[in-house]
């Protein structure tokens, strides 16, 4: 066992002597547990990623009100003990199962739904101050990654420039990954499969010495964790190719600043340095793409001015304009486009070209 | 260039002539494209995948009703043509904004909608008797594999034994992948990343000497075709590890024989040797995980009453047995519940049980 986890564990098991403690000492056994409520959280406009505050809540076992979530939060702590002793690893809905059983003598079942045992790994996330990776609770697993380094994981050594067509596969859990030699100069992050393949043929890590990484949709936390660690560990620069839409935009957001429902986890998972490398407002003129605008659905333009209100994005005349152009363009325009200009566009002229002015939104 | 990418070149440039020829020759130019409807299509019971007949229509240049479905085919046979040539691939969003061309004087586009290009791309596999990957116009990219076996892709050795928690990652296109070095004596796909992260984990396919892939949901064709390659040229039977639902169960139907609307690809795609290893609604008894069904929707029960009535459920007496316990069930075992009779009980147990009785659904 690593020093990591028999630090993790050693964690888990005072908070249960702290239960056994104060029922020794017939007091009313209780966990601090952080609140986690938007008036808890706020942007660090310093450190540029989204947090929380201080506030804190004690959930008391001699509470009618508390104690169903205390029992949830001795449970999950429970199974936490378990994976780390075995060294095993289980997905949030493989831990609902497992907290899953009823209480002997009752009806009444640890966990109903899935919310309650997700909340519960929340909160020993907070109190212990742990992540959900580092109790081995593993989030999704997707995405693809493809580059100049070499890794080291479970053993194998990896070098992910030596993998085909597929890339490697990138696991949830990306806590324990060494890397052990790295050529690239950045990492190119994007959220289509399908534009990965493309570059990927193209041999653009090769050409351009970097690093790319794909996940379909929003990146998982497998990912970001991944992107922050090499950003972090290795000052590798990260840029984002993303759709230019709301939610291309949401998605960079949430990269370099964190998001809301998992602010407590902003400071491991957020990259303050992260760029915009595209597609921009700007970019759709230069390249007349146009055409390819995609008409806006309502939910599209709400969606925007929520942006738009965002304290990171608020007071930046360049995003403002971002958003204008885009509420102007009165729709979006997907990364597939610039195929338009030609197969291999993407990976011998548009990103080069932006690279090299560094063309990016910050 | 490669014997095959010749031959299907040949054929696109065949077809070109073709057209050319009857221009020529003052005829009305045509394609003969095999009709894509229910009423076209069969399940061979001898075969035992779902077929397409041979009623075919003609689609004729001078005709006002076909003029901009024949444009759209010569459109992306030419696209397929220049893929070829520069021997790259595009994803079917890509192939949909390549064609995407206002006519020259009119305000005519070539396609308007995916549903366009997507269909011509299906014409002219039809057409040309070349699947889309062979035609360098990929599918999705989803899925990981990790296992005794080593291939050889794009000119890498990969040794799926050694690659980490994340395994490797599948492409889209499966079709030129070499098999090197096989130790693997049977093929476990399953329909959830967090199962194949718990058996990775226990390294299973190491003490059962296998492979194990999975996709998140229906498989995608390049797994489909991966499986399909490995069953066929490397005679490694294929086991499907899916939830107790109608949805599971359809997933195994689909990969063993074939899809209503990908029938003219079974024989590319389909493993009418595949075999259902569970969960079976006998599972849920022995297993005692009763305890865990999850109350059906309406739309599940009729799923079911849909699966019962396929022609290759109907006369089957211990499918009909399966699904009528199903719908006694009145819910769903998910994979995941597993975990309730230990973390590695999937793996040390579950599975090698299995296994070693055969007990497989066929």
């Amino acid at each position: 066992m690593g020093t990591k986890k028999k630090e993790v564990l050693n964690k888990i098991q005072q908070l249960g002597m702290g239960i056994i403690n104060e029922a020794k000492q017939q007091k009313n056994p209780h966990f601090e547990v952080p609140i986690r409520s938007l008036s808890n959280i706020k942007f660090d406009a310093k450190k540029r990623i989204i947090q929380m505050g201080n506030s804190a809540s004690k959930r008391f076992f001699f509470n009618v009100a508390h104690i169903k979530k205390f029992l949830q939060t001795v449970e999950v702590a429970l199974t936490a003990k378990e994976l780390l002793e075995e060294d095993k690893h289980i997905s949030l809905r493989q831990t609902f199962y497992k907290m899953r059983r009823t209480i002997p003598g009752t009806n009444i079942d640890v966990v109903e739904e899935q919310k309650e045992s997700n909340d519960a790994v929340e909160d020993l996330e907070l109190i212990s101050g742990f992540s959900r990776e580092q109790l081995n609770i593993n989030a999704n697993k997707n995405g693809a990654a493809a580059g100049k380094i070499i890794i080291k994981d479970k053993g194998d050594t990896i070098d992910w420039s030596k993998l085909g067509s597929g890339g490697w596969a990138i696991p949830s859990n990306t806590e324990d990954i060494e890397f052990k030699k790295v050529n690239a100069k950045f990492i190119l992050y994007m959220e289509k499969a399908a534009m990965w393949e493309r570059l990927h043929e193209d041999k653009f890590w090769d050409k351009m010495n970097c690093v790319i990484i794909a996940s379909q949709g929003q990146a998982t936390r497998g990912i970001r964790r991944l992107i922050k660690r090499m950003n972090e560990e290795l000052k590798l620069p990260v840029y984002v190719f993303v759709d230019n839409d709301p939610w291309g935009f949401y998605i960079y957001s949430v990269l370099k600043h964190g998001s809301i429902s998992l602010a407590h986890e902003s400071e491991r998972l957020a990259i303050p340095s992260a760029k915009l490398i595209g597609l921009t407002c700007d970019d759709v003129e230069k390249y007349q793409l146009k055409r390819h605008i995609i008409k806006f659905k309502d939910v599209d333009v709400s969606r925007i001015k929520q942006l738009q209100n965002y304290d990171w994005f608020k007071d930046s005349k360049h995003w403002q304009r971002q958003f204008k152009m885009m509420k102007n363009q009165k729709g979006k325009v997907e990364l597939d486009a610039l195929i338009t200009k030609g197969i291999s566009f993407v990976s011998e002229k548009y990103l080069p070209d932006k690279i090299k002015k560094k063309d990016f939104l910050d």
